[in-house]
């Protein structure tokens, strides 16, 4: 399936923190790290855990940017 | 100012494309490249334009993880 | 691939409206309809068209409920 | 009140789980379900449980779409 | 209705502009002014226009903060 | 750093609820007050406490709009 998502990068999984409802998943991708707060229901679904590999998905509208 | 977003990845701006109400700025981090889709008067008001060097911000809660 | 996104709906596309930087993509769904807004060269690079068979994702922490 | 979200589904609450911050509630809408990730904090205030009757709000600009 | 999102500020709409396919609302709240970036549809629905006593409403996950 | 995200308040902390991945942090500014919430890494990252003057930001198309 081709996502509408501008923004995917491809990574391994650093840690999984589980939490009652959230998760934080850390993603090594090359320059440096994503973190990724999900449902922790998806972080079981999905059975994320440390050296798998993922995709990192971000929706464009989602981006900001800074400038000094 | 230190942001609560997790992610922030510093790049250089390639593209920014102008419409109406929002703009699209593709920026150049180390191992690909990122789109925004920002208001254009954001655009404006940073006075975004190539070879700019910006932040890449993306709160953790908007990252979504694909795993094959 | 598995996407982390807990909202996923098979819909089929009914209507592509393009803009400068944005389109507006709406899917009917079974009991209704819902409306996209992704970058309109998303639109483009996925080739959406009236008919098509697509997938509406949507991240839990995106939703919103609201109780009379 | 009228709503500028696009996206508004009625259906009935099946489930809350509450985490010391989020909550994670399922809304049973007519093909299927939506999951939304909502502060616990508003899941008290709205005095959410099953058997609720809630409408499911989702902006255009938080649907991705994929297509096969 | 009563919403989830936990943000919730009464204002003046100050202008409205209309694109393709999004629209941008300043709101004046009083301490100073919130932009929204909408489909230019729901502009449309809701009839947005500068004097409007509207809501602004914003999801507590799409809150980020900053600190010197 | 200017930021591109439209909206920007300054504020000070009332109270910062930790849970095992998310925080939620009240923020009180000038007519009443905001909720964010934020991974606890970050909060934790800012060490954000009680009375901290703070900068609530909000991404302009992260905004809704109601109208009576």
């Amino acid at each position: 399936m081709k996502l509408s998502a501008r923004n995917q990068l491809t990574g391994v999984v650093r840690s999984v923190k589980s939490g009652a409802v959230m998760a934080e998943v850390v993603v090594e991708v090359e320059p440096g790290s994503v973190t990724a707060a999900i449902t922790d229901g998806s972080a079981q679904r999905l059975a994320l855990k440390d050296g798998d590999r993922v995709t990192v998905i971000v929706k464009a509208t989602d981006v900001m940017l800074g400038k000094d």
